[in-house]
């Protein structure tokens, strides 16, 4: 069994329910996969000891909402509309991708993930077996939803291949890999499923005691049209048909009205925010500091890198500190220990790992290494606001999960990237020929 | 003199007056401090060839607008309300800085923004000479503008500490260093200076053939109270003083009113949109949509490290080419063309520097290579978009201002990166203790 202590290092450690407290000196003990002690000392005991050179520890962030095939789409059509962009740049090519491109592109995305340090990501896209494969190498966590969509109102969910898909996937695959892998149930959006599809695959998945990733009011649109056509919001409809049953992670959620912000709390539903996207898809700004202040469990994603156009939480969590400030001209109204617990204790709590996403002892040893070096992170008077204004996601040093390093320095233990790369190179060449 | 060519690279290169075409591969011809060629062959002659692997080249970035001293202040009051965190956190110490501080701290920020590929920087602050004397040895490019303010409406110009400090600055340095430093003209803002002292300073400005530094509009506050005090706009104050027969850059301007963008046009002035400090200081989200359609020339800055927290172009351009189509709600709003365009050649139009901002013959050789090689710029389709949407800072990969590498791959060649941290520990020993 491992017994590892990392030592000369600071670490941002909890401090009550929501906020946080530099720990400097900090000496992190890890048995195995978990975290056996925090503290400013040296504890006692037969350690092997792994000097971190002054990096700040934090713990390992949580992507809530992306589609991580997509890097292979990642600037295709910028600077369009949104409907000529999916119909003219993005969906031809998602049209053509096989099973090899889509694992090309995932291995890519998770490069890119562990060395913006990404410890666990909630992924929503199609033939995620073989993302399910490639968590298994890399050692990553993930939460694989393979979208639903149907728009024949008579489909019952039992025949639907996307609904038994998604099944084979649940069975064969969740809580696999010392519970890493974890497998959501689906639906792609309001917009795109029926009410007796929703209703179905939902009892589907309140029987195995799944949990729920969908998209919802993302666009002013998509919203208003789903008020002409039922006469209730998205949230409204979803709650109606039972998808709320199962506890849910609803990423954009730019328009939920005050009554959906309700329902959220009522069923706790974690509205996942995806400012970069909102932003360049032209769909405007989710009430960040509203939902917060009511309490709810508000994550972070970065969406595909096809809106984004990249997977960097840490420029996610910039944006995500800045952005409200701005428009609701309130210098005061998101914190970085906002930022910070959204993009960890939150996102961890919206994928179901209660046992990550905090620096304390019990916790799965998630952990990663901010070096503090660079000259933009001098003076380090604040190591919060440091991490949330002035980093990029390549001052992440060490990229830890379950207690094994994925990443560190420019390498990577579990993934080869010579031979990642290849394979990307193949997959754009009979996409885009 | 140095004949240099540039191979092994793609570069961004102007198109029409406002747009940029990729030339791939591309071969930059530098003669001494200038370029001479910008083709897709190999051009004759007698050459030094510098392999650049693969990269991507594109104009150096001028920054627009910042207090380049405040680094040493990064950080500080971060979440503060703007008066309590200009009145606890940053006064006091400012108040402290001594000439040595601001050396340092102007080293350190030069540190950073060398190695996220500024080449210029408008800077207002004050003891500037120490600063102009690092340009000399730095080889990096700066207008240099002493802030000045006045309180008390009698105070001729002639006889404030502060404009003499500013004469002496011009006279000393401006032009000097192969006209690599420049000195404007700065008034602080409206709300710090009287009609008698900006319309006289003003006129010793005209007088000397001087560009203007100032704040504008920054705080619908203190854009209210101008009103309120004058009946008019401070933009229209500046007018009717005759600063803005100073070719001018107004940094901020969230607050200009549709009048206040025609006396722009008319007069030249250059607004500098500085997204992340006006977000984070709850300032508000400058119309930068309107003003480009206005054909105005309108500049980027980061402002200081103390609003931003850090002096990343890059960061910059990405923020500004989001945030304005998710507040318009419209993808198309701004494109990364314009982005591109605000971080170089409007940047250099502003800082009075028209030989330089675009990768041409007759040029300055003012040019940054980006490194594509990293997992979160694959696949290239576009690389103009992938600059301004899926770059980070640390993906510069050399700097060169007048034909000369200051950075390259961590290292720098003008400055001692050790002794500069020595010093901003000393500064911040005396400034803090």
């Amino acid at each position: 069994m491992q017994k590892l202590l990392l030592t000369h290092c600071s670490a941002l450690v909890p401090d009550g329910e929501t906020g946080y407290a530099l720990l400097d000196p900090a000496f992190i003990g890890i048995e195995d996969d978990t975290i056996v002690s925090v503290g400013a000392s040296e504890p006692a005991g037969d350690w092997t000891k792994k000097d971190m050179h002054g990096a700040l520890l934090i713990p390992g962030l949580v992507n809530g909402h992306t589609h991580a095939a997509m890097t292979l789409l990642r600037s295709r059509g910028s600077g369009l509309p949104l409907d000529r962009w999916l119909n003219e740049a993005i969906f031809p090519i998602e049209d053509r991708m096989l099973r090899e491109d889509m694992a090309a592109g995932n291995a890519l995305a998770q490069l890119e993930m562990l060395r913006t340090g990404t410890t666990a990501y909630s992924d929503m896209y199609y033939n995620l077996d073989t993302e399910a494969e490639l968590c298994l190498q890399s050692g990553m966590k993930v939460n694989l939803g393979r979208a639903v969509t149907s728009f024949d109102p008579d489909e019952p969910a039992a025949s639907s291949s996307r609904v038994r898909e998604s099944l084979a996937l649940f069975d064969d695959w969740h809580g696999k890999a010392n519970g890493r892998i974890r497998v959501d149930f689906s639906i792609h959006a309001e917009y795109t499923c029926t009410e007796r599809m929703a209703r179905e695959f939902a009892a589907l998945g309140a029987a195995r005691g799944a949990r729920m990733h969908l998209h919802l009011s993302e666009t002013a649109r998509e919203h208003a049209a789903c008020k002409a056509k039922y006469g209730k919001t998205p949230a409204e409809w979803f709650r109606d048909l039972g998808v709320f049953d199962l506890p849910t992670a609803a990423a954009h959620c730019v328009f939920a009205e005050d009554g959906d912000l309700a329902i959220f709390g009522a069923y706790g539903v974690s509205p996942v925010h995806n400012p970069s996207s909102n932003l360049k898809l032209g769909s405007g700004v989710m009430r960040l500091k509203t939902m917060l202040d009511k309490g709810l469990c508000v994550g972070l994603g970065t969406d595909g890198a096809a809106s984004n156009d990249n997977l960097d939480m840490l420029e996610e969590m910039h944006l995500a500190a800045l952005l409200h400030n701005g428009v609701l001209r309130d210098p005061t109204a998101i914190r970085p220990t906002d930022v910070l617990r959204m993009a960890t204790r939150n996102g961890a709590l919206l994928q179901g790992r209660p046992d990550t996403g905090a620096l304390e002892p019990g916790k799965k040893a998630d952990i990663v290494a901010i070096d503090l070096d660079a000259p933009h992170l001098v003076p380090a008077f604040d190591p919060l606001a440091l991490l949330v204004y002035s980093a990029q996601g390549a001052d992440v040093r060490m990229t830890m999960v379950d207690g094994r390093i994925l990443y560190e320095n420019g390498e990577y233990f579990t993934l080869d990237a010579d031979r990642i790369r290849f394979d990307v190179q193949k997959a754009l060449g009979r996409l885009y020929r």
